[in-house]
């Protein structure tokens, strides 16, 4: 069995020659540029993870987990021109470096391409796999519209946060698990049972790192804290925040939700202290961890040996206490 | 064997309850108003066509017809946002209705929709049908990241024109064939002639689209007459004035194109003198039916009983006579 840090060598050197095959053409350059900002590769080691549980062999494996790698770095360069975002992984983004127009274009050629690395698998399991990816495709589609969508809104609820991140980031998690899973063989309930801890682990994830945006530090995260906060993002902890705020708290709320006249200091700072008045930061930990729980009651149930789960269990624990 | 009008409404009715079950979610409105905005559905018709040669079956070809129609329409969703185009066959764009974020996302989830309508077809073909599928979309971006980069320069030539509009227009038109010929079991021979046949006219139905820009009367093109000349789009006519114009005319040329300072009535006049006067309309004419006899003659090639052939005879005879 591979250790995550092989996976992540051989998801580096396919990354590697997939940009090399790009070449420096004009529509090839942002999207070796995105590809090579680094990032956890989360989702491809996953999703060699996933088959990894039932087979050595992982060569089928791999050019699906660089398909989905190269699928969530499409929606990537796509989000940042929505989001009107100027900066990804402490680099400038593709629209802010190039374009918008380049960033459209490119992202397009990188959702073609997520599909020229998926059929290079055994053709056997091509139309399981293209199925279950086209239909994550446009969950994450959706995901990104509420998320727009909630934007424009005045108020959001828990549960509509809680599906928003799970279509937007969650489902892309399970997808990569159980393609892994479908390489391996793995019968129809694994596939489901994989399924089930990826899209959990990747909620836990995601407000794991909603938790880190305000009360991470600086040092280890790279960003400003309360980047969330600044941009108004209706998160988790915002969410109940003006659910839980009694007057007092409602008021300093309102003077700084969606008001530009305040330094960022002051308004993170200022906000912060009623996420931890409220009892918020408890909170949030509290659900990021009934999520984790979650997947690993998946990964408890499956029936593998032990010591084959190794691995997902000591890749999801750091995930989950990860300080950037 | 089936009419083109047949056809046409075979696909219309596809493309209907490919709406439908789209239903009304935000996300799913651009992509079912651009679905209906009409069109000739010129590349699902030729590719039931391609398919009907060989086979009177023509259920199989009927999705992979309908993925090339939606994957057309995403190229025009997302190339309006880049051009910045206002109208779309008589009606706003999609960014212009909406907004270029629902342009970009919708476009996205099109994109995603296409594939999910390919594997629907035999799965036997699937893997060579993606294949196709994916190099020409790839190259339908190249096609169109030439035709922004044209739009920087100060020179192009009438060769890379060509290559432009090959990529950006012509090669779906020949993958449109060569996918429905796949599916009607032909030989790769015969595959590739047919790729050959809608890739010529592409090119053919591209130009004739140039000259009737022009040439057309606007009460036929239902378009504002010299549209391409008012936007100082770098097509073979303007090429190829460049190229041959004298110092009298080089001088008209240049006063008018790249500058806003004249009415466009009378900007148009004068470049569509030059045009005539430079012998450009007939130019333009032999080119253009030097292609569409370069497609006659693929598919004159074709082993396949000629009595087959006539639809498709009649259907490029009447794209290149089109007026509008």
């Amino acid at each position: 069995m591979k250790t995550p840090e092989e996976l992540h060598q051989i998801i580096a050197k396919k990354v590697a020659g997939f940009c090399e095959k790009n070449g420096d053409g004009t529509l090839f350059q942002p999207i070796n540029y995105i590809m090579q900002l680094g990032g956890k590769r989360m989702r491809p080691i996953l999703s060699l993870m996933a088959a990894n549980l039932f087979t050595d062999e992982l060569e089928e494996a791999i050019y699906p987990a660089l398909a989905i790698e190269v699928f969530h770095n499409f929606t990537l360069m796509h989000d940042d021109i929505m989001d009107n975002s100027p900066i990804r992984r402490g680099q400038p983004t593709v629209h802010q470096k190039w374009d918008n127009n380049a960033a459209i274009l490119s992202g397009d050629t990188m959702l073609v391409q997520s599909y020229q690395l998926l059929i290079k698998t055994n053709p056997e399991k091509l139309t399981d796999i293209i199925r279950l990816f086209n239909t994550t495709a446009i969950e994450v589609c959706e995901g990104q519209q509420m998320d727009m969508e909630f934007e424009k809104r005045s108020t959001v609820s828990v549960e509509e946060y809680l599906e928003m991140i799970r279509l937007k980031t969650s489902v892309l998690v399970g997808g990569a698990m159980q393609i892994g899973a479908i390489i391996g063989k793995a019968d129809e309930a694994s596939q489901k049972t994989l399924y089930t801890f990826g899209e959990s682990l990747g909620i836990a994830f995601q407000l794991h790192d909603d938790y880190l945006d305000i009360f991470g530090q600086k040092e280890n995260t790279g960003k400003q804290n309360g980047g969330d906060i600044i941009a108004d993002k209706k998160t988790f902890l915002l969410i109940r925040a003006f659910e839980k705020a009694g007057n007092e708290e409602k008021a300093i709320l309102e003077k700084y939700i969606g008001n530009k006249n305040h330094s960022d200091t002051e308004k993170v700072e200022a906000i912060k202290n009623i996420y931890e008045k409220l009892g918020l930061k408890e909170e949030l930990i509290s659900l990021a961890k009934s999520y984790f729980e979650k997947a690993m009651s998946a990964l408890n149930q499956l029936h593998v040996a032990e010591d084959r789960k190794e691995p997902l269990k000591k890749i999801a624990a750091a995930l989950q206490t990860r300080q950037s």
